[in-house]
């Protein structure tokens, strides 16, 4: 087993001298053994998870002087083997097919390089072998020194040094002779969905995925499919276009955990915001199966058909089936050419009168449990592959529009303007304070204009838009109250009108303390450390809420944690921890 | 002569008893003897304009009790006469044709009313004479109470306290037995050269004459036979389109006054703007040409063809030929039809080789005068009808656009967002700041947007534009360079990228000493105080700074001096205070 060369490892390491310790842990970080000396003061290590978090927090800690001296130690990418390369970095570069550019990509590469390191000031590093483990070849490296080329230094000093642990993780992998196989696996499965794309996406490399349409239906098929293969006793496709698997448990009438996320995505979307949820519970239950292993509790995962509220108007219409909060009058949304819901349920082969028997018995369930990429910034900035959901916040939006007097931008001293665009300004500053005061609360003004504005005219109008979240409904509620009474006397002091209505209240949905607790020892049980967070995002979870105990686990998103975009991406070393974590707590609720 | 009767009456009022000259102003304030009481403590006082002038400041500083009093002590506008009606008040409803209305517009104007007191707290109030003094009519009263009832409460208490002051105007002219003759008749002439607009704004009551369309030759038309009739010795169209007055010295070779503005508008714009600076001195040389008389210099008098820069890119182009400074690559310049300037020339018979004759040589003039429309709310603010031009602002323009990372508004903390839409806002707010430190500057984000915003996504790009101005040079370039590098340490600390062009960087014209203190003295001797104000907008005066010295003299207009929309207003009273000025300096230029 590979896991014993894992364990094996960090046993050696634990107890050997600490120069044999200093060697074992020799080239893991490019030239720089100080991260090895610091990281080896906090034996013992738990697991190699665990070790991997010690080293990447000692570089997150170190001075920025020390940060760029490991950028600095760190090779050009070069089109050929260079004389200097470790043999890391030999063997790393080589599988990537770095070295098979054709002549242009090779130019390419050199001139993109030596411009990329004239305006940082340190060579461009990133980790050939990529998320999965097995190389990104030259274009996609060409494309991540295009786009990073554009960042800020800041940000794009901590890419670099992400790409290094990223480089450190599989040199440590390598080391211990351990590869994640059930993340790469699972990380394949997400491949393996994405080649369905609605028509005119596919083949831009974008996935476009929206409710009932061939490639969403063709997702359906294969996720049906792929749940038989894994060893679930039941597959079906209920009348929403939800693919359900039921594994069954030891004894019959025994409660059964739900779990899931859905299979839809926004336009132009990431591979794992949804499908993560579904296909890490799936190799749980195929591990389970291979096994012939039962457990005191039943398995149902849910591959929800819709949630991302693309192609019609109402969202989580599939989690909202199975609570039974479905409305029949969502069927009569028309979408952009005018094919109804119910018109394009028909077209499935679905029939939308079978939808209240989608409603679930909540007392057969212990409660809803969902696995999710973080889809923000949060785990990514502080090195952790794994966070515990507190609550799914609440939020509240609005849009609205400020009115004061255009006038001649010359001539009207500034004394004597009602200026909407400035008045908002100062408003826009005070809810990023007052948001921020919260701690973990968030608003944002996304949408912000001065309609037919001109250079030489004082803004008589500005509209907006607004989106406050927060862990609580009374966090939610004070903040949002602050907010409007802040742009009320904000437009009294300066003479100006506004106007908002209120488009969204949702509430918040915090984590069942039971369900919040059986993660925290499912990820404890890694020897990883916790980390709480609230989810900002909605999820299907938020539905369940409504009528059974539920709680999340978020896993950590490379590029920053960007969602909803192509760049949306996770390892497979993260995904084979969450697998771990599933399986752990499946063994607690048992 | 009227004027007589004006000179009487204040003599009167100096040298009655207290008791008597109160009793004389009676009636001039509503029910509010108060204001008379106040004003008496501040004989002598030197003309009517300088007693309007007392009275109205006299309100401008009570307390805003003592003004709300003053406001409620009006009637009701009524579509009859109500029986507690003032004898003043009566006469003025009457002559308005106030009770001439449809019964469609009497309910109206009752609903509206209502509305309107239940609102602000005060009955609406509007010199139903008008600017001219002969009346609104129904429609006029209507339209302005509709569009005032959408001001806030401080704005319209300032509106409603200048109608005041307009009623007070008119009751004392009818006290005095005088009326402003040239002022009206000056009035009139913009409302007869408004008749021309360009096809699809007429219809709509909306003003706009862009070079040498239609309308625009139809005004020049109209100007030199107005010119011929004033009694101008010679009067021609040059080959850019402007029509040139030339009123001849006693002597010849003495040296010219040059003068005038421009006759083309902004689309949908005033009446007033150019076209004010062309009438005033017409009907100063009018006067003298009635009186037979010539002065030791002569004056010229050119009404502009173009300033505005609507129909082609270049503005100014009508000074410039002036200046010696029209650039002939501006004849390719196209319009939106694709017309050429040279093509426009040609149709309308102007002949484009001819205008570098038009240059003249600043050696013959003493400088260049230029009555203007205020188009700013500084002098309708502080009750004043004239001020004295110190400079016309520098100016610097730029567009730009700051770049951060677009991402998920639920999901990213307040701390780790780059949001390019929240660094403007703060920039906004110092940019604000930094403009009023200077008292005289100006600075306007006219235009702001997030393109492509959404709801949910923190802003991942904002653009603007940016408009700065000063009386000088070096106070323009150091509000530049403060408000230029606050968004360099702003995106620095915040971690985003930002651009920025500059589009335009234009000198500020100081005016010239002399002719600014002719002004001073010309203002002086209608026994009004001085208030000196900077040009915020461009002028002709700008163009001629770069030849010869220039001074400008500014005219109050009504409606918080609105400009470049068709509430641009100015009253006849104001006109004559301009024409008396401007044959004031006439005399001292003399």
């Amino acid at each position: 087993m590979t896991a014993t060369h894992q364990l094996a490892a960090i046993e050696h390491l634990n107890t050997s001298s600490h120069t044999e310790a200093l060697r074992w842990l020799d080239g893991v970080y490019e030239h720089s053994p100080w991260v090895a000396e610091l990281a080896l003061q906090q034996r013992p290590f738990y697991s190699l998870a665990h070790l991997k978090w010690v080293l990447a927090q000692v570089v997150s800690n170190a001075s920025k002087e020390q940060q760029l001296a490991l950028l600095r130690a760190h090779p050009v990418l070069a089109p050929k083997p260079a004389p200097d390369l470790t043999a890391a970095s030999h063997q790393e570069q080589r599988s990537a097919g770095l070295w098979q550019c054709t002549p242009a990509q090779a130019t390419l590469l050199q001139e993109r390089n030596t411009a990329y390191q004239q305006h940082f000031g340190w060579p461009f590093i990133v980790a050939v072998k990529g998320p999965r483990g097995k190389g990104l070849g030259p274009q996609a490296v060409l494309d991540a020194l295009e786009r990073r080329s554009r960042a800020t230094p800041a940000h794009e000093l901590q890419e670099c040094l992400r790409q290094i642990h990223r480089i450190a993780e599989l040199r440590l992998n390598d080391k211990c002779d351990w590869q994640p196989t059930l993340g790469q696996e699972v990380w394949d499965w997400h491949e393996w969905l994405a080649q369905f794309s609605d028509e005119g996406f596919a083949e831009r490399g974008e996935l476009s995925v929206s409710y009932l349409t061939p490639a969403h239906l063709a997702c359906a098929k294969t996720l049906q499919l792929g749940m038989q293969a894994c060893g679930f006793d039941e597959v079906e496709m209920d009348a929403l276009g939800n693919v359900v698997g039921r594994y069954h448990p030891a004894h019959a009438d025994a409660p059964y955990v739900l779990t899931g996320s859905h299979y839809d995505t926004v336009r132009n979307g990431g591979k794992y915001d949804g499908r993560l949820g579904i296909f890490v519970p799936m190799a749980c239950v195929r591990e389970l199966a291979r096994a012939k292993r039962r457990l005191s509790v039943g398995i149902e995962v849910v591959a929800f058909a819709e949630e991302e509220g693309v192609r019609y108007k109402a969202t989580f219409l599939a989690s909202s089936a199975l609570t039974g909060h479905f409305q029949s009058t969502w069927l009569d949304q028309s979408d952009k050419e005018g094919i109804s819901m119910r018109q394009a349920m028909q077209a499935a082969g679905l029939d939308p009168r079978r939808i209240p028997a989608i409603q679930r018995d909540a007392s057969k369930y212990l409660g809803f449990i969902e696995v999710h990429i973080e889809q923000g910034p949060v785990l990514h900035s502080i090195n952790m592959p794994l966070g515990i959901v507190t609550s799914i916040n609440g939020s509240r939006r609005y849009i609205g529009e400020i009115t004061g007097t255009a006038s001649h931008a010359g001539t009207t001293p500034m004394g004597q303007r009602q200026d909407a665009a400035a008045a908002l300004a100062e408003w826009s500053v005070y809810l990023e304070q007052r948001a921020t005061r919260d701690g973990d609360s968030v608003a944002t003004m996304g949408m912000l204009n001065v309609p037919n504005g001109s250079v030489n005219v004082v803004p008589g109008r500005c509209s907006f838009s607004l989106d406050m979240r927060a862990p609580t409904d009374a966090q939610r509620d004070a903040l949002a109250e602050d907010v409007l009474q802040a742009l009320a006397s904000i437009c009294q002091r300066r003479g100006l009108r506004f106007s908002h209505e209120e488009t969204v209240r949702a509430g918040a949905a915090p984590s069942d303390p039971r369900l919040q607790q059986a993660w925290e020892q499912a990820v404890s049980s890694l020897g990883i450390p916790l980390h709480h967070l609230p989810s900002g995002a909605g999820h299907d979870a938020m539905q369940l809420h409504r009528v059974m105990p539920q709680a999340m686990l978020f896993v950590r998103g490379e590029n920053q944690g960007i969602s909803h975009n192509p760049l949306e991406s996770t390892t497979a070393d993260d995904m084979q921890l969450a697998i771990r974590a599933f399986q752990s707590i499946l063994e607690l609720l048992n």
